[in-house]
């Protein structure tokens, strides 16, 4: 067990800037020694903060290999946008080093199955930093699977329900550099967001444990909803404003798994909409989990039930959730942020696998790629990668201790602060 | 303009019994001069009734076909369970009767041509009873999108989520006759019941008159709900408690639309939820109605909103729904059996086409069949026929008046009571 870790740190941007100032740095059992942009004046930000917390000095470099081929670094942070993700993550795979990926999607399998294989040669633990596997309602449901109160499971749902015509997509238009999204959604029509509501769901149904995703397809509506707002709300010189964009306005999305249940996922971030919901449901045969209602409902309840929410989390909060809350809260998104981050930091410090792992990760970088396939192909279902080459019958939960999603336990060895 | 019509009424079940007794035996207008149903016990409620009322005693029999080759009867409803639907249909309209059908799927696409055959020899109209058309809130959401409100619409849902494992499947198992729609949970994987959410969601995207259905793709999860509850609930010797039941307990179901619009409905019955939902959804460029959340939300209205009904209904009600509250409610299910009813009454007293007309009632029916070809494989898109052999071109709304839920229109020569 290491008593302190040393991070490399790629992409200081505003996630990347965000999850070191409200998590990395106030780990005590971290050092930040490397930190990477390619826009030097990133760097200023970052290197006041460490200093204010009175943390060493990292250096700085413009190129990732700097990282990568540095002895001292035991794992590295990858937090810029989705363009160059993957084959930042390969090289440090590669390397031999402890790798964290923050969400996003590949292009194409070819890129999957390239990460797959650096993670078969070199075995360095791979983990996508998908918070909400973290989120506090997405680990209670759960708790509430684990402990077999929602009977068997059928069927699961979640989606990325955000209007984001100007929160993301045209708010920074004028700027030197738009966000990174306002590409993709000129480019591709496909389910672009996925992992936020299915990497609790697979946590939910044990996929590559046990469980897999066999078939996958979309349907896109037409795209109307960003070329509506951008007529209306940019300026007419604006090259946006009479822009083709190619992402459909609502995307669904049918997963079929191996041991017969489904999944439903919807993207729906370019249509007003008044509130943001990842609709996070799951489904068994003794009892039904929304988040979109805030509704917990037992087989035999009366009808109908709709729970105070702080109620349902005294009842039944996620043992890991529990302690954290009572240890006070911290990081951002309600925790899940510190949350995912020490589940990985914790990894390394005890040379053991992560609990999101290297063929979770790619699992979940497919998605994009496969909608993609199965929009053009007019909603025909195409074949999700078994990327464990059958390893998945008979895998156990890959991270023991308290941030194993897999399994609830009690485990006092390691500390979430 | 007939100022009477004579009915013929084939089914004196649960829903044929009420029907008659909340709608069509109030009904001024209405002569019911003939009963049907194979069961003769069935009679005696229903002459009651009529007494009663004062009303003339209709005449009674086993066989349809009397009503069928009755010539002094103008219309026929038929209220009796799925099974014999189709066929009674395709006689009652070869007759040249104005001909009305409860909700229902048919087995095959081969009885969707048949009945569509005999509508094309002799075009006597053929309407589906679909009584949520004229839900308030579904006919409030087709009166924002007629007036523009929601924008371009780009995608609609609804569903049918009823917990039914006791309400419907199990509850009359130790009755002579269970609930038909038993036997088609332990026969069928399909969207079994799908007209509820997708007829109102055909009138707001004007299926059949100037956009059709196109492809369909069903998704089924495994089935568990049924032989779980059974297992728990029935005695040990029922022959229900042991069973093998084939319906999926969740189908979800993506169909898309001729002008690039996408529908997604979900069958949601047999395992625990504590309410009831249609789930009737419309997405449009400058906003959105959702039943679920109770939500109408326009593009610029401050986040997040949400309407009081009463509210809402006070702005946006529908004409036709504001004048029936207006007269006093009547019918059942808050007003849309009584105006379902009055649709296809006015519909044979003025001679003209019924507002949910032959080609929208094969095109609702069609969908089970088509969503069971789908889920055998594996979620392949099924190609939606296009019944009307491209006449959806440029059909206009095919009945005119106030039923008529194709146009917002002010006209005062009908009256709903």
């Amino acid at each position: 067990m290491k008593e302190k870790i040393k991070l490399g740190y790629i992409g200081l941007g505003h996630r990347g800037f965000g999850v070191m100032q409200k998590c990395i740095a106030e780990m005590e059992d971290v050092e930040v020694v490397a930190l990477c942009d390619k826009e030097p004046l990133q760097f200023e930000k970052t290197l006041k903060l460490l200093a204010e917390k009175g943390r060493p000095t990292p250096y700085c470099t413009g190129d990732y290999l700097d990282l990568v081929s540095d002895p001292t670094i035991d794992a590295i942070m990858i937090m810029s946008g989705w363009g160059g993700h993957m084959a930042v993550a390969r090289d440090c795979v590669l390397a031999g080093k402890y790798t964290a990926v923050e969400v996003g999607c590949a292009y194409s399998l070819q890129e999957c199955y390239d990460l797959i294989a650096a993670y078969e040669k070199t075995k360095a633990p791979l983990m996508m930093l998908e918070n909400c596997c973290y989120g506090r309602k997405e680990m209670m449901a759960l708790n509430l699977v684990k402990q077999g109160l929602l009977g068997e499971i059928v069927h699961c749902k979640g989606g990325y329900m955000h209007d984001l015509r100007n929160e993301d997509l045209f708010c920074r238009i004028t700027e030197p550099v738009p966000h990174y999204r306002l590409s993709e959604y000129i480019h591709r029509n496909c389910e672009q967001y996925p992992t936020h509501e299915l990497a609790p769901i697979c946590k939910v149904l044990g996929i590559n444990r046990g469980n897999r995703l066999m078939t996958l397809s979309s349907v896109a509506s037409k795209s109307r909803g960003l070329a509506d707002y951008a007529k209306r709300n940019l300026s007419a010189d604006s090259p946006y404003a009479n822009m083709e964009y190619k992402q459909g306005d609502i995307v669904n999305t049918l997963i079929t798994c191996a041991n017969g249940e489904t999944i439903l996922l919807t993207l729906d971030t370019t249509l007003p909409r008044p509130y943001y919901s990842r609709d996070f449901t799951v489904r068994g045969t003794r009892g039904m989990y929304t988040e979109e209602r805030k509704v917990l409902f037992l087989d035999g309840m009366e009808h109908p039930v709709e729970f105070n929410e702080e109620e349902m989390f005294k009842k039944y909060d996620h043992p890991l959730h529990a302690e954290y809350v009572q240890l006070g809260e911290r990081g951002g998104h309600g925790g899940m942020d510190w949350l995912v981050c020490r589940a990985f930091i914790e990894s390394v410090k005890s040379g053991t696998n992560t609990p999101i792992d290297a063929y979770d990760t790619v699992t979940l970088m497919s998605i994009a790629a496969l909608s993609e396939m199965s929009i053009q192909r007019g909603g025909a279902p195409v074949d999700v990668p078994d990327f464990t080459n059958g390893k998945w019958f008979h895998r156990e939960p890959v991270a023991r201790g308290k941030y194993c999603l897999d399994e609830v336990v009690e485990d006092k060895t390691v500390s979430i602060f």
